[in-house]
């Protein structure tokens, strides 16, 4: 059984709270936030758990593992001191505000051989595992880009431009369907409503092998819209999670270019290949059901997250770069 | 009763042709083009139109007009010829490969007091022209972005990026929505199939006043996606030209920031207003008929088509600006 | 504070428990169900609430209130039992399987002046409430017809035929929304599989002044449809409740039938009138929650539920006459 | 080379009128229409075809083949007078209004060796005819079902109920796919307007095997729906025709009773098995130029038509006990 505290009652933090509950591997033991009302509501949904208004106290109070789900200002701080205190760490996205601060988190977990996995929720998708299991079959074949259209009527943060909340859901993403080395980053997008936040944004992330991701995020689009475009050599998969049912359609559509044969080309006009497409079924759990299974299994057996540091550094790493592009209009930022 | 010749009867050119034979204005005289069989496919259709393999012999036959649908590499030439015989042009898009073309083609039709249209079709539909009525109603509030996905699959184009081919749409739309002053351009893209052709980009544009364009496009798209959103303080639109019906919803939703209460902020994490959607009564003709006609009244009253050689000239300076940013991953080059 | 208790807890008991918790009103102080696991499931999440696995104690608890969640032949029984014990009464739909037994329990109630509410959850949505304030403000005009189709995939009964399962949501909001006196019901549909079950019907239902009721529902559908069509001479609406927004769209549409000039018809072949569509804007509330306060309102102060006996005698009624209409294919049964 | 006159260049004349003038086999010599506007408009499109505003004059042209595109009440004289004055025949649906007539037309055909085609266009789509190779196949297992919803905004007839319209597609689209014994029909509906004309109407066919059609058509829906369910006991299609691409979806769901174990049953509530979904690729043409071409061929070979008399025959017997049905509320008609 591993006790856990969590720090952070807002948006996030009930959802973890109720995972942690059901768990048969976890007792949430404590909750933890500045808000007197945040914490009433946690007392109502969890008469277990102690409830704590200082950090100081409740980092006295016999803890395993510490989640972490605050501003990302605060990230490196919370975690830092629950790593040092010898706590497992489960820390909200993004990771930290610097590459820096996130390595030095990868350090101290290493060194004190604690868990760190930072929740890129998505990665533990029906969804995204599916689509993981098709590229591992080969059912794609090589992939050339990935696209996703992120955008929603919502700010949802008052300190950040919208890079830092809605990209690293595609970052983390991306990262785990087309683990290719990223090379640069172009990011643009203005701010309008005079307090300098920028609330949509377009980022292209070029990496080896010209591979392209292409990421469209908004917090001030009419209609959610949640679109993933995957393309592969062999096939090409259409990914909305705003659908309750086939999320995943996989076409078997591609483009097969005869470039010795110019004037066929010319004479065709569009030289594409269409057949069938389809919507594999799809496991149907909660992700962070998974998630915490899967951090309990990490720590139990000294296991590397499937989402841990590392992986957080690398959508710090490309946000950080982002944001230098963004100032710059799409000026591009070497990686 | 306006004379008018084709030049190019292949993909575009057919629609020119059965517009012009339907308008009681025009008499469809004669279809130029290098290819036999495009020459017979006319016969059966346009028995009536005289037939030319030759550019010189089509020059001289008795034309008050010509309509050019051909790559855009020969606009100029073509356009150039026109003019300078005495003839009004209608002239497919992008209207030229340079700004210093598009100029030329702009002085001489002006001194020769031709009409000079720009085919920019999207603009004489029944949905774009409702949008700019709506916003010059005032009902869209200060506007502050476009935003549109533009994807399919087809290389429809062996000589020039996906930029040259699906932008123009979108930057004559903008442009007649938006006619703001535009300032610099980002464009980013991968060519992946080993023909260094660019078959994905996303474009932004920077306007005056903190205005944003942010364009998708692409070739290698598994669905065919048209979906813009246009953001104003009062109300946000979203124009999908895939829907049979209700092309253009209208959300009465906006984002209301607070500046000065920090807190309120903080506490509320989302700020916004959300009221009624409605889905005007779009007119429904077909773009091109009402196109053919506004040509003729331009002719026949010596005015400035609503898509005249400004309007061209304006697509081609920025696609050549975002043809030069794509080529240095999406480094900003001022308009 | 009313002491409720809950008998059931297998698929829809746990919901109630939920908001019987939730709401600040009430007090869960006991659950019954004669499955040891699912009262080990209650006990989990409401361990504040003693548990019964017979009848006999579960009716010697302190109780001020009863809800019944158990299949529909035994709804009679227990809902007397807790009427004629002087408790409030919280039935689940459909309210009993004749309409004597619904006619006694509406006496019952009356009798002992106890709250008696049939649970037609719709009726408490923000979607149908919607409907029923712009009918109420006159903009559907005369209302001419219903038409919901509820299909899925799934046989979520074993006694009975389809009609009983899906039917009554429909039943309820019609004679919510359209509260005309039904005068014939007719309802079609065959079994398949060999157990003596029809999985799939149509009902019609015959009302004063030539208004009509159409309702499809299936066990045996590919896809979850959920689309509800209300025809007004002024307006019509559709009611779509698997949309995540805009699940009531109301159309300036209808149909002006000019019956002296029948050249007039003849020559133009369609005569309709269509206008701009709108998407109002819905209470975002849990349909439970709402119903769960009125329940405790019309506890507190007296008053007879929305949908209260009378209501669920409504349903039942039409019930009974389409399971024997259902059984000689069609043939129409006089209410 | 066939030379073929027309009857009726009202709504639907005009698409045979192109399709008869673009196939190769056929000469369209003649279009006979007693408005002179109609008439005017097949001039400019068909300049060759010789114009009758008279029945007799157009009956002394030299014709092989008569197309008949007029309201369903002059079907049968026309179609008689074009097999007795020997040609063949194309005749719109329904086909007649009466079964006697129709077998008059069948039997007139035989004697004179004249093809007699029923326009049941949608029988030659490529949607209806993949999933005619789906049954053929075997991929849907038994066939159980066929649910469509055909709704739309409009009053196209001015003397017949909207079952005469609209039905005649689904019960030839259900007769060309589930090709079983129809047994009896009930069908039910209003008439709203004042004028007699039911507007609305359910439609239940049951067929030998517990096998069962239920089809529900409106001219006074707000919304145009193309809903058509095909259940099997090991697959299901959902086919909607408003889609411009996947417009038929197959699905590995199905329902597995396991009647002896009524425990399972109980505990598990719902019994369903559920795979992927696949939407393949369908032939892209024009119905019509697949109907004409095989008219042609029919002709020239003496073929008897996939959809002849007997097939035109089916959806008239269907449609007039239908109609008996209707004026008695639904009662059973036995077929």
């Amino acid at each position: 059984m591993i006790n856990i505290g969590l720090i952070g009652y807002g948006y996030w933090g009930p959802n973890l709270a109720r995972n942690f509950s059901v768990n048969p591997d976890f007792k949430l033991a404590a909750v933890c936030d500045f808000s007197a009302d945040r914490l009433e509501r946690a007392r109502r949904m969890h008469p277990q758990a102690r409830l704590f208004s200082s950090l100081d106290d409740f980092f006295k109070a016999d803890l395993d593992a510490v989640a972490i789900a605050t501003p990302v200002a605060t990230h490196h701080e919370l975690a830092r001191r629950s790593l040092e205190s010898g706590r497992h760490v489960w820390l909200e996205k993004p990771m930290t505000e610097t590459v820096a601060q996130a390595e030095d988190l990868i350090e101290l977990a290493q060194r004190g051989q604690r868990v760190l996995l930072v929740d890129h929720t998505f990665v533990f998708t029906g969804a995204v595992r599916k689509i993981k299991a098709l590229i591992d079959k080969g059912e794609l074949g090589d992939l050339v880009y990935y696209d996703s259209t992120r955008v929603n009527l919502g700010l949802f943060q008052q300190d950040v431009n919208v890079l830092w909340d809605l990209a690293p859901h595609d970052i983390s993403i991306m990262d785990f369907l087309l683990p290719f080395k990223k090379v640069a980053v172009s990011a643009t997008g203005c701010h309008y409503y005079g307090n300098g936040l920028v609330p949509k944004s377009l980022l292209t992330i070029y990496m080896e092998g010209n591979v392209v991701g292409h990421i469209n995020v908004s917090w001030v689009s009419p209609v959610k819209i949640r679109q993933t475009l995957i393309g592969g050599t062999a096939r090409m998969v259409l990914y909305d999670d705003t659908q309750p049912s086939e999320k995943i359609k996989v076409y078997d559509k591609g483009v097969d270019l005869d470039v010795a044969d110019k004037d066929a080309v010319y004479r065709l006009k569009v030289q594409y290949r269409v057949g069938d497409m389809y919507a594999p079924k799809i496991e149907d759990h909660e992700a962070l059901a998974l998630e915490t299974a899967h951090f309990a299994d990490c720590i139990a057996n000294g296991r590397e997250p499937l989402t841990g540091g590392l992986a957080g550094r690398e959508v710090v790493k490309v946000l950080v770069a982002s944001e230098q592009s963004l100032r710059s209009r799409g000026a591009p930022v070497e990686l």
